[in-house]
């Protein structure tokens, strides 16, 4: 089980960078409203509520969109970043400067909600295969430009990742294979195997297959990681006596929920799953203003 | 009705820094599965195609994914963004060297699937108030750097864009008023009116209230909109007669879909949908590979 | 009037930029002078001085290219921003560092004096409508860059903005209108209707008119300000009668100090001066060591 | 005498960086009004007209502010940089797309008029001082942000540069002066001599004094200029016979056009002038629509 | 062996960020030489000669430094990348305005020999294990903001490469070991198999020993590789016996030229050669002028 | 002798973007060794070794690496740039967070090897001509992006610098004379007088020549360092009594240690070095481990 130490945050200096970028974007010269209406003395508490129940993610983000707005705000989380809580539950408690805080609200939000709602999404997939050796593994369907965000929410939510680019791992996929071996110029295995031996050492080396008899091709060049591509339950279960531990095996395609504890039980290592990022629900958090006073 | 040159495109140098952003993210030092298994001499072409029918948006995005990533490749549409697709339609043809295209492949699919699943979604909404002078408006619920993008696939599917950001607008909500008004320091129409004689002339003023109780302290102000937030229809129909044109009305409140002809039917003016970005199913697209050979 | 907690700040985070790139621009490679004259461990006591009468002007500026060149400099400012001030004033006093105050010197003194220049003569033309209901506003007519700070000194002057930039309201320019209705394709009441209905509803609507014939064109499609440009002023008077209240009336077009009092008396809500910012005086403020010593 | 070929030209790149960083200000996400009234096929042509006479300066930003907004741009200038024009001349020619020519019309005319107005003022210093050695040459008390262009706008008018800034060469100016021999503890000749030998070979070595008694002090040190500040024309006679050709001599401080031909007149060799580009008077130049129609 | 369409080219976009960074830092406000003695018109013709010999790294970024400062000059390769050359053999043909070909020279130069330097050396330490199994991989001792331009030059000259940063393998070193095991409190295989686990399973998994007697505890884990840090040949020889194919074994530890021939013999799969990158040296080659003349 | 004091120090500023952007370089997101291997709790005393002696340079720049990475490490050198050391010593000490020392050391190590290794071989030239009065000075032979700190570490070595790029000083080399008097249509002597009217007062003129014959042409044109390249020891001897002591006289060209010596006594004043920075041998430093804990 993912102990707590070993759920590795996102970078202080990219949450920092990412942060900085939306709240320009927010407020490109100011918040117009907050300057008109709101006293530069005043002061607020306001509490993060959960609307509805839900796994934590952005504790990070959350706090940086406030403190990068103004350091003079002060953010306690109660809950922690992969805890489930319940709805009403206060998440956190925001203590600064009316003005800054009502600044920040909006961004602090679009990025909790989005990536609570990856992480409690993950977390249904990872209850579903709870006993069997699968882990349930995000895809480059991320948000341009929120991709360490995001597969840090689906690891909050007990997920675990996929390459992060396509710079640090190989994953040959049908379109390359089409092309590959287009005019029948190249033997599968022979090139995949020069391929291999161009690659650092350290660079993992995956074949997505989307038919069982290219399968052994595959293998005989030694990959790490082999991908079964919309296979039926059947053809993994087949699959996979064949494969016969000589590769790790990734399912992948489509693959909702209901279907999910089916294939995990056929025993192979990886589901890939692109909806956990691709199609984002929100989840719903608010700022609830507490009190506020003068200086 | 929106005709068609009036469909207002994203400035074509933000849509190209987005780009970059997003091809640095996904590639930062290169693809390694292209690069070790594609001839760089072997071109492709491929078409883009709709695997469930909707409203494109992200004609320039994808096309801007292939052409920096390299400029020798061609990308023709044959469906604008704005318009209607069934499933199967081939959405765009793309030629040019096989490396470059199935390394811009991701990042452009992903920019286009998010589009376009706005768009999908926003004619929804704008196809069940056809008739009545409502508006479907966007929220600041977007996702963090891609609220530009995400306006525009909002027009795509026939919505209307609330303010951009804090900066170009004001909008005092809830947690505005309850800090102005603590400690009853403050009249409300005398602040509301103080802070307008400050602002630009250019500045809407618009003020969110969530009692009907509120609703003549505000218009006395002289407010451009006044929204009435989390309304039920009956009281939006008895503010409507009250407010009597004296400002713009927008409702909001988490109003989805089954409930919006009726919104739309007590006459206000806006009704501000946030599902329409914070929580994107993205459109199924794919980019299906044609043919291969070498140049 | 402008009250004081009023005057609406620049954005911290946007001074920080501007001041961050004067500061590389004059020193790209650090200062040469200061490192091999001065002591590392002499420190200064200097006072910002009006070498002239005027309005203050950039305190937050001021104080940043301090504290980013070195955090180990203080800066007090004894007057603030839009306060006026006579010649020989001690507008502030700074100490710290030596080399790094004598490094940052030029770069904090050609902010202020430029922002106080700014605020200094926009005082004046306001100073000349007083009493009036006109309101003196800036232009797009700004430093490349500076538009930010050089807004935020018209309002320490006591006067108002204009739209931010292109994308945050409409303003048809003459060269708009001639161009829409060139080859009388298009009848201009129907334009700009269909214009406004493309828009997000908390978009200002302005056209501009040179000529008194254009004015019910104009007004029959509902926007919010009509500008004449170039009107004498009794072109103004009498268009004042004709519009009638139904927007609001901006006068423009080359207005310089001395006619500014008679064109306010017609009447009109708006004059923009374009020489608030294209042409601007700088203030005469200088630095003065006070003191200096090892630490 | 500055023969033709002898301007030298701001770098393309850093030119470019400079429009890109205005027309983003000016037009965050895009031109609302160009985009809603003018339709995408409409081309216009164009004339940059001189409303006043004055020297030009700023070709290469204002076709920049055009073509990078769009390609499609063109201009053509006829008049070139550094040369006299009279009021009503036609400075230059631009055809294209009309959405695109009004987006990027006012930071294109924001550029040239200042630079304009700049190389204008510098023109006429530079007359008066019409067959004296001496030289005119600006400061760094220009815009912040703008000094590249800035300084060429001073050679446009047929002056000469000074340093580029704090980084390019040594100018120890009186505070620098003051600190260095606060509590007697150092010899002003021999911490000159010392700061010199630690500098690279290549470094301009200059000294500001303000009192006839410390010239010998400097020229001992072996300086290559001195700077003479707020010397009266009588004192920098005198100066010039003391100093007798030892170094070159800066006559600085205050200097307005009334006084410049009677100190040229002294034989110093440089007068370096801060109000070329402190105060500048943008010059008045407009782009007048010559023709509309659909492409 | 390495094929030539197998030499993986660095991303063009990264390479053109960096060429930029490396101009703008040699030129920030242009080449005064070549602009005050070179005409505008002036063009030229050189060749990129070498002046030992060597292997060729740095086609693009040669390409790039000249065509980025000017698209008017052309660059023509008679070399490739990879490719073995002899003292006083032409390179490159180099065509252009002589202002733009002098302005980028240096630049051009200071990457293509020191990326040609690189190669040169690993083509030595390649050479010396020919008829091996032993790959000659860099490390991460590479000059920072360069790594991928000299991991390129590393492949160009028949070396591999490891890891490209501490983001996309692991490799846990004596420091971490240490850390991890000290006070006693954790078992190493099992620390060792918990951090696995939460990896994704495209993560390369490698360990540091820098004793024989750790290695099983390390295998016991299952690692992918094996690094024996500072063995003697003879320790290394008795350690491959040991592991016996349980994992891929890497030899590192200031390993120099006489000594790696011997090392590659006792059958380990990698040699990391830190010197490859962190002690370069320049090759030494020159571009010369052929022809001048004026356009 | 370089007093302490003298050392001029890299800008603050400009070593914080260089450290980050190779800190972003080795992390893109995140130290997964660390993260997965050591606990968050975990803190270190380390210790910087000298493993072979030398002279210190990257006091600054080390720091920077450890306290961006976390402002909770601590670093506290007690070796200075410029100081000499011998194997073994102990430079300095660092404490603070395990998983962030750890991340940060290899970035903190490259840059502080690499800088004192141009120190301690710079250090080795200037030892050489001790009691000469030549100067040791660098070249623009340096790593792209790099030039700021290895001209700093010159300096820790005791040499000086020369021009930082093309924009600060003039250096026609042989190329521009090759060009400037193709086709005989100019006078060299002509052409460089009106070249150096045409600058700035402040810009350095230095002129290299490759043959004696052009000493004349040269010097009377007034410039201020004339550069002898690839002249021998005799050629150098005559060259400077015909010289004397007109201009500034810098050796240049290949001059390697064994040479230096004799070339200084020739009484030039300056000797230039290409591979005090072009080719570079890191001196081995490391960072060892001395206690860990938990907080």
């Amino acid at each position: 089980m993912l102990t707590h130490h070993m759920l590795m945050r996102p970078d202080t200096e990219a949450v920092d960078r990412l942060v900085r970028m939306a709240l320009l974007e927010d407020a490109p010269w100011g918040d117009l409203t907050s300057q008109v209406l709101i006293a530069a003395a005043a002061r607020v508490t306001a509490q993060l509520v959960a609307r509805e129940e839900g796994v934590l993610s952005g504790e990070d983000v959350f706090a940086a969109a406030m403190s990068i707005t103004d350091p003079a705000i002060s953010v306690r989380f109660s809950v922690s970043d992969g805890e489930h809580f319940t709805k009403d539950t206060v998440l956190a408690t925001v203590h600064g400067p009316a003005q800054s805080v009502l600044q920040a609200e909006r961004v602090a939000l679009n990025f909790a909600q989005r990536m609570s709602g990856i992480a409690t999404l993950t977390a249904k997939y990872v209850a579903e295969v709870a006993g069997t050796k699968a882990r349930i593994v995000d895809t480059r369907k991320t948000t341009p430009g929120l991709r360490l965000l995001e597969r840090y929410a689906v690891r909050c939510g007990g997920g675990h990742n996929h390459r992060f680019s396509l710079s640090d791992a190989v994953l040959a996929k049908d379109n390359h294979l089409a092309i590959l071996t287009a005019n029948g110029t190249r033997d599968l295995t022979e090139a995949l195997r020069a391929a291999r031996a161009t690659l650092p050492h350290t660079t993992h080396f995956e074949v997505e297959v989307d038919r069982a008899d290219q399968i052994e091709a595959v293998l005989a060049a030694g990959v790490d990681t082999i991908m079964l591509d919309n296979f039926t339950t059947e053809q993994l279960r087949a699959s996979m006596q064949q494969i016969a531990g000589r590769a790790l095996v990734e399912a992948s395609g489509g693959i909702m929920l209901p279907r999910i504890r089916e294939i995990a039980a056929t025993g192979v290592d990886i589901i890939s799953v692109g909806a956990l990022t691709h199609s984002v629900h929100s989840l719903d958090l608010g700022l609830d203003i507490q009190a506020a006073g003068l200086q």
